[in-house]
């Protein structure tokens, strides 16, 4: 008998849904809005009136279905319960047990959203084949996840893999939004990127040509380090090296075989993957030289992969 | 039906060994001779010999026993084969195999000695009660190994706990034994305890006990310190900034409960653990910082009770 599962990545804005049937390719993937008024109240079961309106079309019986995972943009107790998530308007929210209850009472698995993207790719994406990989998220900050052992390693307080408030930019002169100081997404990010240039800019008398725009963005800096730009070099450099020194760091907890690299800044070619790796063999403890640094696959749709092999995976 | 299981750690000198019954306190530890001539090749007769004799001398049978854990100083991998212990003067050996085979064909683990230490500590010592734990050795080098869920995250290379090679001590004016500059272990440790505390002696004028003293040791530096004395205090401020920064970057990776402290210089007293605690405020993330700090309790028994933690372990 064909056995099925939902991968379900809950955003602020819309869902993005998955059917899938063990870990090939979805069968089918859709999106539904969020709604988020009235205290995200309706959010549950709109997840629930699509999964069940997906399996009547294709004549799927409960006793098919192993369960589904659920992807939710905060913090997640190993209960499968929500505190007071901003994004969705939602108080204290039971989402394992309401969700199994409303849905034929079958097992519900929740996580946080960059946890589950994380594991999306170990899954199906730029990880897969390997049982250690650490995701790291270049995008307006820096996200992280750990999978070992094909499982994510949540930690107690679910910080695992929060490995952008690492504190070792030493070059920091801001207080990142955590109300620390120093943490690398504070120059591995796309904000981090623009904030050190404007600073490199400031600091030097140098032309550039970030100069003439008045808003650069991250994709600004990255292509003028790609010119030869000056004061794209040396902000793309302090990234890079920060970036890698990170990279050893984190091999020495938990010696991955493989960094999967994705978010916005990513996307600026394969170049950043050398560079990357090429940073990383520096600093790396002598035994992890040959971990690999790949891209990312999946893009915006890791989330819902991940909420799916979250469903098959049994802990 | 009792069910036993034996815990063995090989030393360089002596393999403790101890009986056990489930995770209780051992029923019997006793020590044997590490005999490293001929290439070692006597050492694995001798625990099978030493394990052979105690089930013999207390009436067990070889159906009562659910197997033997063993901790080696040296990299392991995943199959238990040992590759080049100079230690113990191994070549390569079939550790799991080859002692399975002499030994009623009963299940053996075999792990790297760090992490064993660190699973006694997570099951039986300071670490006991949480499921997620760090342990860090201030020895001569600064070893560490990490438990999640109950388990040694061993990492794709046997690197996982080498937390001693984080690249994070941009003070380092050494090479470290691994080859790299900047490892924490080259002020986190005896050994860097020392060396700093020269540095400070060379690059100031002012009167301290140190400089009466030809060959002084880190337990010197550390008395020095809590007498006052301007030298002691450089160095070891130096030594708990870095190592509480270090934990808290650990704690991004992985978000341990506790941090369990253990070797020659945390027997210092527990001011080491407030003063590190302290620290690990600093710089932890906001999710972490209601983390322990605990000292470790079974000393060099450690690798004995991992050992038959491992032994115990399902994986």
């Amino acid at each position: 008998m064909e056995e099925f599962c939902f991968g379900v990545d809950v955003g602020g804005t819309t869902v993005k849904m998955g059917l899938f049937a063990g870990l090939a390719e979805p069968l089918h993937t859709w999106e539904i809005p969020t709604r988020t008024e009235d205290g995200g109240k309706n959010i549950l079961p709109d997840i629930r009136e699509a999964m069940s309106r997906e399996m009547v079309e294709r004549g799927i019986a409960p006793d098919q279905v192993v369960g589904a995972g659920v992807g939710i943009p905060g913090p997640v107790t190993d209960d499968g319960v929500v505190n007071h998530c901003v994004n969705l308007g939602w108080p204290v929210v039971h989402v394992r047990e309401q969700l199994s209850n409303m849905f034929y009472h079958l097992p519900i698995r929740v996580g946080n959203d960059a946890n589950v993207a994380a594991l999306g790719e170990a899954w199906f994406g730029g990880g897969k084949g390997y049982r250690n990989m650490v995701m790291l998220t270049l995008g307006t900050g820096l996200g992280g996840g750990v999978i070992m052992n094909g499982r994510i390693v949540h930690g107690s307080h679910g910080a695992g893999g929060e490995v952008g408030h690492m504190p070792i930019y030493t070059e920091a002169t801001r207080v990142c939004n955590c109300g620390n100081t120093g943490c690398l997404e504070q120059i591995a990010s796309a904000t981090g990127l623009v904030h050190k240039a404007r600073e490199v800019l400031v600091h030097n008398t140098f032309d550039s040509v970030l100069r003439g725009k008045k808003n650069f963005t991250a994709k600004d800096v990255l292509d003028a380090y790609l010119a030869g730009d000056p004061a794209g070099k040396i902000t793309v450099e302090c990234m890079l090296d920060f970036l890698g020194r990170g990279m050893a760091i984190i091999a020495t907890v938990v010696d991955p075989d493989v960094f999967v690299i994705g978010g916005g800044v990513s996307k600026t070619g394969p170049w950043l993957m050398e560079a990357l790796k090429e940073r990383f063999d520096h600093y790396a403890f002598f035994g992890c030289r040959d971990t690999l640094v790949l891209p990312a696959k999946l893009g915006n749709d890791a989330g819902m992969y991940g909420a799916a092999a979250l469903a098959i995976t049994k802990e």
